[in-house]
């Protein structure tokens, strides 16, 4: 059967909380700058307390990146666990605003919806703290087998392999793709995200992801490579295609034997909340209508230019007029 | 006594939620672009459940007014009236976390928190759908005596003429204002607001309002004038200084036999919404220093610019910078 949908997503469903900080605030609390740390509900409410007024919006990697490939019109659907609160709700109605379907029940009577609490410093780069809450209940049962099964890519985030549930979830979800022919993209979210799973990652490399999405730090991790072409080297005998990401370098996308070096787009860099999101998004966007690798690189870098020129990780423009789609 | 603080805000205290919209939505249903109007639960839940994904964060026209002047170094403090909610812990953090005090008791048991579901047409202008919620139960009783006594300049917003208690706390906030040989300034926040209420803001200039912020829309409402240049000239003669707004034109600002003309800064629009705020921050914070009025102008102009190159009405980038202050 033909797919019904161009990108399944499975991520961390997560509000952000996004607030101006300097260098001595994260060097006071011990932060590492642009990573992201898993924080407790104590940790979390001490930190809101002392950061500055915040701006409130619908954030979580994958969910950033169907919202933006739906605004580039893929057929997207999402899966994430939020909670029965008032944060739940804007990010349902968030998700379903973009054109992305989104039913994955809502936990009732347990933990809040998940919060990520991101400082943005004077240099544009985000440190995120985010408290799973609701997440951590996303399991196997949260697979929907028929939506994976009518999904031509299902795109998997490395952030969830941190609930401790969602790893089996991810199994379940490759198994269904593959037993009917589809495809299966992932995210390595993070490169502290790599090193607590990195052989976790490395298996679900093995038992058929067919695109990786990984900046440098997160792919040399993943190797414990000693350099970036090592790294490169090592993936692409293992995915037929790696879309890796250098920041301001642009990206590097390794096919086969087929190489393909894209441009960072010019832009002025405000918030690099998103960035890597939003890549994906018009990767996987123009990877859908068929277009070759060097039109997704394109769109990839487009829709990650517009995401660092504003505060927030969801796109505030037109995105399909700024790729020309 | 000398003040302890330099502005006291009385507002609605209000979560804004801001999405895209073409103009074609506002048309279908009826909506007056640029303007404000209120809407009630069910009214503001039909609308939400249509519009784009949001952003939200802590708005209110004098709430973004205060945090501003406390971000450009002025000593502020506001009484807005928030409900025992999440979106009330919100604004609370808002507002501390832009060192602004903030003590009003919140509202227990009843409506909650305000939204404001703002509309951003593809123009820059935001077009605001208000739910008051809690606000409604702002009375005289949050009228802090020791705060009106203790500032320099109490400022009030026009939209608090709307809940129907408020109009008595206004009152009284001026007779304890005047009675303490203290500073009262007003904004008439929006020409439909100006003609619900016209009579009883004229009430108010004349029971001596010091400054008033006004546009060019609501000045002619308030004097239902012909022009301009006869609404100009009719608050010249009953408040001493009035600093009104011509958009892209830039302000008038009229002080007894002075005129001053302010140029608009340049910027690129993206988003009004917060505009009028941020240029009543602007004055009111130079204005506190003792700064001439050119100067008060200029602070304006330059904050005026800075809320609208961006998505949110709360300042994104540092005013102290911005202004040389």
């Amino acid at each position: 059967m033909p797919p019904t949908l161009d990108i399944l997503g499975i991520g961390n469903a997560i509000l952000d909380v996004l607030a101006r900080a300097d260098d001595a605030f994260l060097a006071a609390r011990g932060l590492d700058k642009g990573a992201m740390r898993l924080v407790g509900t104590e940790e979390a409410e001490a930190l809101y307390a002392a950061m500055g007024p915040g701006i409130e919006s619908s954030g979580g990697s994958v969910a950033n990146t169907c919202a933006a490939a739906a605004a580039l019109g893929a057929r997207v659907g999402y899966l994430g666990k939020v909670a029965n609160d008032l944060p739940g709700q804007v990010f349902g109605h968030d998700m379903r605003a973009a054109g992305v379907a989104f039913d994955t029940p809502p936990l009732v009577g347990g933990a809040p919806t998940a919060r990520c609490l991101i400082l943005v410093t004077p240099d544009a780069q985000r440190t995120m703290n985010t408290c799973l809450g609701a997440c951590v209940a996303f399991g196997e049962d949260d697979v929907d087998e028929a939506a994976v099964a009518s999904a031509a890519v299902t795109y998997l985030e490395g952030y969830l392999f941190d609930p401790p549930a969602a790893q089996a979830a991810f199994r379940r979800a490759l198994r269904i793709a593959k037993a009917n022919g589809r495809q299966v993209a992932l995210s390595l979210s993070d490169p502290f995200c790599v090193g607590r799973h990195r052989d976790a990652f490395r298996a679900l490399l093995r038992d058929g992801v067919d695109i990786l999405f990984a900046n440098e730090a997160e792919i040399i991790s993943l190797y414990e490579a000693p350099d970036f072409a090592t790294a490169a080297k090592a993936v692409r005998a293992e995915v037929p295609i790696a879309a890796l990401t250098r920041s301001a370098a642009g990206s590097v996308i390794a096919a086969g034997e087929e190489t393909l070096l894209v441009a960072a787009a010019p832009t002025q860099v405000v918030d690099t909340t998103g960035a890597g999101d939003a890549y994906a998004a018009g990767f996987l966007a123009a990877h859908a209508r068929g277009l070759p690798l060097a039109k997704c690189g394109r769109w990839a870098a487009l829709c990650a230019a517009e995401a660092i020129s504003h505060v927030g990780a969801r796109p505030q423009t037109d995105l399909k007029v700024l790729v020309g789609a």
